[in-house]
């Protein structure tokens, strides 16, 4: 079965702008058992539209059309498909009204270029869209379904989610590509692979056979395990014993196997043992404490956090001495240790973390050059300290601190005796 | 002129890559004056690639292809070209040459297969690959140029760049496409469209034309204006005009013309007055201090930050009165205020900002429901304070709390009456 993904939108067609949405359409429809073998991106243009969707219409079984949707002159995508699918356009006045309701919510008053949003190729079947005032559409033309989605991604995902359960997998048919991303972090890429490597070759023999793509992020290696089955339980059943079989050569370097990010994992470690944490950060500038309460019900386990830039606020909010400051400077493990006890202890909790490094691009210094980042935890007796040296701008360097920090906590959680991130090559 | 991108590789139809030669290729042409108006992502089907190059035709001035010029079977885009010009494909031993004496260099021997990369559509002019065996070609069809070019970008980009001076250059007779962004917080979408279309639609017709698109994110828009002129000097009087248009109708809601986030706004506004800044986070949990501390520099004018989730917190870090909280609620304007001024004056900064509300998914009441957030911006004498109503989970409601505290501080320390973020519509 062959599907094609158009995303409308001439912000997509500058140097500045990709199309993502395609990634997790293309993701979901391979799961299905669609082969996604087209995807375009047109201008907001009713004719360059009306030509793909003609075309797709000749050998896709699935179109799946994002953007597009607005209320503005530009949002062409309702137009396109009624021009090729010859169908006139009705305003639905209950999507009207619908809109006009999320804005009386919001204080606010519809505007009266709003009402385009509620106009449909007649036939279609509006879907809802929890997030935002473009309804998706659902119509069909001889074999193929056609989906129009919003371009915004928080807007597009569940309503995508919603199209497949309901409406894509009935006429799919089951089958199809299931996939299993296991999370690593404190490896590098090289490292994993060469770990991994000997592992995942085999499998692509294997009955059933199951392909391995090693990507690399910051601070982060994901493996993506990808195996054809009949269903999710013949899946599974495959991706366990890969999972195993992996687990039994990168060990505890695997954080998540269930798509959950390292403050989420993090998080649940802390509420299992019932432990509260606070943390003082001075270079991740807030970073790690909002990676934290990023996790629903953090409020649970993350007590406070101080952003202690300046030396005063390290004395102040973390009550590191002034002393220590002045003899080892504010980048230094002594410094990041006193941070982690004095924020732990000020807020009677079980758990301090202590960050204090050079995120640049200023303040380097010969000995201590911008990335290096001291961190510490501390979990009852346990304290664990640690210079790193990060590569990268600003904005990386925090991002690496924060991910360090939260695995030195996580390994130290599990009493473990891994290498702490990164590893030396083994 | 229109331009149209095509790439062609199954690889890029998972869900794990995105063509970016797309990217590149698009700031080239948009400097000749190409509007870029498709791109497509094809698989390796000849059939597909030849649709999509037939549409092409009937309305662009260029088409760039990208990939499939290797020497297997799946390298399809010297057959598809062939197909819709109508054209032979011609074996050019000069090429195939070329290619045995690279493998010869390496002490290797040319595989009989790499024969396919001497094929040629007859009458193309072939471009040098100094970085890969296989040739690009450049082919005119009526007034379209058709280039080719290969996949691997580290190949790709310098063919490109010998092409767009070479051949690209001469026809496109000078002048490009110029950018302007100006970015707009504390509207709502169709309430900037509804302020600017009036001003923006007239220009189209105006010399020289300029096309403005709306870009709305989380708690932002972006007003994209192009314009198509002779050189950098023109575009800019062009847009600077048009700038001043907008900003006569959209006023201080526009806070960037060139490129810069709101942190570093607020970041510019309090350094340029010598001023420190102090922040108290509940709800928002640091990400008001990250984004803050992502701009360079801001260790100038960030004196501290503290997340304080929980009221004991709040009284500790913040001096917020246990009373005050008994009495309105953590989540209430008092309380905020109290945040506000206490963290500033603790921390002896000029600039003090509380944020306490419900970021969700739990915590909601009948009263206040998720999305609840009490914000206060104190500087000096002056104190503001707002109760929004964010919708959106939880990382949406932690970004639109910090957009807003930022613009309720800009907004303070511009001195103006304009409408806090979000503006009733007009």
């Amino acid at each position: 079965m062959n599907a094609c993904i158009l995303a409308v939108g001439s912000e997509m067609l500058t140097p500045f702008r990709v199309d993502t949405n395609s990634l997790i359409i293309t993701e979901r429809l391979n799961q299905l058992g669609y082969d996604v073998r087209l995807k375009a991106v047109a201008a907001d243009h009713v004719d360059e539209l009306a030509r793909l969707l003609e075309g797709a219409l000749t050998w896709a079984e699935v179109i799946i059309v994002t953007g597009g949707l607005g209320p503005t002159e530009d949002d062409i995508t309702r137009e396109a498909v009624a021009r090729v699918l010859h169908l006139p356009l009705d305003i639905d006045e209950t999507i009207v009204d619908r809109i006009r309701e999320r804005f009386v919510r919001r204080g606010l008053t519809m505007p009266e270029i709003n009402r385009r949003q509620g106009m449909v190729p007649r036939g279609a079947t509006v879907l809802a869209n929890p997030n935002g005032t473009a309804p998706g559409l659902w119509l069909e033309h001889g074999r193929t379904a056609i989906v129009l989605l919003p371009g915004p991604p928080r807007e597009m995902t569940p309503m995508l989610d919603a199209v497949v359960r309901d409406r894509l997998a009935p006429r799919a048919g089951g089958g199809g590509l299931f996939r299993r991303v296991l999370k690593i972090t404190g490896r590098t890429e090289s490292d994993v692979d060469a770990a991994a490597a000997p592992v995942y070759s085999k499998w692509s023999e294997a009955a059933p056979p199951i392909s391995t793509t090693i990507l690399a992020a910051l601070g982060q290696i994901e493996l993506h395990l990808t195996v054809k089955a009949a269903n999710a339980a013949e899946a599974d059943a495959a991706l366990d014993v890969a999972q195993r079989e992996l687990e039994a050569v990168l060990g505890i370097a695997i954080y998540s196997s269930d798509g959950r990010p390292l403050e989420a994992v993090v998080g649940h470690l802390l509420r299992d043992r019932s432990m509260t944490i606070a943390v003082a950060e001075s270079c991740s500038g807030g970073l790690l404490a909002s990676r934290l309460t990023d996790v629903p019900g953090s409020s649970e386990y993350v007590e406070r956090g101080v952003v202690c830039y300046s030396n005063r606020s390290k004395t102040e909010l973390a009550g590191v001495p002034a002393a220590l400051i002045a003899e080892h400077g504010a980048v230094s493990e002594p410094v990041a240790e006193a941070m982690a006890i004095g924020i732990r202890d000020r807020a009677g909790a079980n758990v301090g973390v202590g960050i204090t490094g050079i995120a640049g691009p200023g303040g380097g210094t010969p000995d201590k050059p911008v990335g290096t980042v001291a961190i510490a935890v501390a979990v009852g007796e346990a304290v664990r300290v640690r210079t790193f040296q990060f590569l990268g701008p600003r904005d990386m360097v925090k991002f690496q601190s924060a991910q360090a920090a939260m695995n030195m906590l996580r390994l130290l959680l599990l009493k473990q005796d891994a290498p702490f991130w990164p590893a030396k090559a083994s």
